[in-house]
């Protein structure tokens, strides 16, 4: 047995998330029933983001174990008659035995694309949340500050996040936040990008809701220190729904 | 009766091109249905620009004539619920009882996007043509400025083109066309823009196929020049797919 880390990237529009579940499509459903057309075998990946339904990924990470002797880097070619067209294996390298992608610190970077005007741009439609209003990227740049670094992110997950029960608890570190906006579309397109070592269920998405409330002026950018500091979901912003959040790739070592 | 002039953006992926036909879904007819929906009179849109099969647009123009009171700048909103989420009207203006937006000079921009490397990336999949080589920008670029300028394009038209009748036969004049390399995706992406009075059948998708044999080596960039010369359409390049292809926009006046 050999274990194997592939790398993936996918349009997570048409599937209900990463996670397999009965009887709806799912990218760790979909990569499974690819495998075990290849090899014979029965596959299980461990994926490393559990992607929510709607969400894109670049370079999302998993492993599963095989017998086949398949030169790993031949992965992407050997699936592609197997996998639909909306998700492809990008990288194929053997791992050791005890590699699990959930457990080992790395760090991952998420983007998130809103496409701001008064209409929607039917062209970015699948990759941007839609916004009626155009947010100030200044304020959020500062909002943004409070946020990088390492702290107890409470404020910033869905409650029911089984993550708090881990041993860091609500603890993550975020290495960078960024805010950029450019021409793009029917209107302005702004994208946040995030990197850190770990996010909790909803994160990324309640950090965007909230920096859109001080993007539109209903929050001082202070007011993020505040919510950060209250440990309270019910003090930060909305979740932004999934539909702009592709995750752009996981580091390891 | 008023004329009003809409500017149209939509994703093309799911429609067999612009131009009205028989039991498939096509722009011209989703919006003729739209406007009939919203104003109760039979409508018969005019489109600048019958784009291919698989062509998105972010600015083409058409016209109608409506006796309805709507506010032109109103059409955009007035027509959201009549619309599919893929097809978006931005602006709408009130234009001389005259106006034909087919025959009024004008400047189109198209851009065409490839995305290059070893495994196709499923996120630029609907908006990209895929490539297993990395074109070479520099000779494509060299090769362009061959093109560039008012000329004789049969060689790169579709021999069926109906606008070798017109009055200015096969000349056409090519303000500029530029090319460019970045990194995106799972690889390159590589994207050519040309702007001109106005394209014969299918010559956009040829000048991207002669310029992509010359990208990967097979063509010296001087061999253009003979090609545009011998007013041959065996002598260029293949038709690229439609599917990287984007109107970006029409200019009047």
């Amino acid at each position: 047995m050999k274990r194997i880390a592939i790398k993936i990237a996918y349009d997570g529009t048409c599937y209900s998330g990463f996670q397999l579940q009965k009887d709806v499509p799912t990218i760790e459903g979909e990569i499974n029933k690819a495998l075990e057309s290849l090899l014979g075998e029965e596959i299980h990946i461990t994926g490393a983001s559990r992607t929510d339904a709607g969400v894109h990924a670049r370079g999302n990470v998993a492993v599963f174990d095989s017998a086949s002797s398949i030169p790993p880097e031949k992965y992407p070619f050997a699936l592609l008659k197997f996998l639909p067209c909306d998700i492809r294996v990008l990288k194929g390298i053997e791992v050791s035995p005890d590699f699990n992608p959930r457990k080992v610190p790395c760090v991952k970077t998420y983007e998130y694309t809103f496409s701001c005007g008064m209409i929607e741009d039917p062209l970015t439609r699948r990759f941007a949340s839609f916004l009626t209003y155009i947010p100030d990227p200044g304020a959020m740049y500062q909002a943004a500050t409070f946020l990088v670094g390492e702290h107890d992110f409470t404020s910033f997950a869905n409650p029911s996040s089984q993550a708090f029960n881990s041993q860091r608890g609500a603890t993550r570190k975020i290495y960078s936040l960024d805010i950029e906006k450019a021409p793009g579309g029917a209107g302005e397109l702004v994208k946040i990008r995030i990197r850190g070592d770990g996010f909790l269920y909803n994160m990324v998405r309640i950090i965007a809701g909230t920096l859109m409330n001080v993007g539109r002026g209903l929050w001082t950018p202070e007011m993020v220190l505040d919510i950060l500091k209250a440990r309270d979901r019910r003090k930060a912003g909305p979740t932004c729904e999934a539909r702009g959040l592709t995750l752009l790739g996981i580091k390891y070592g």
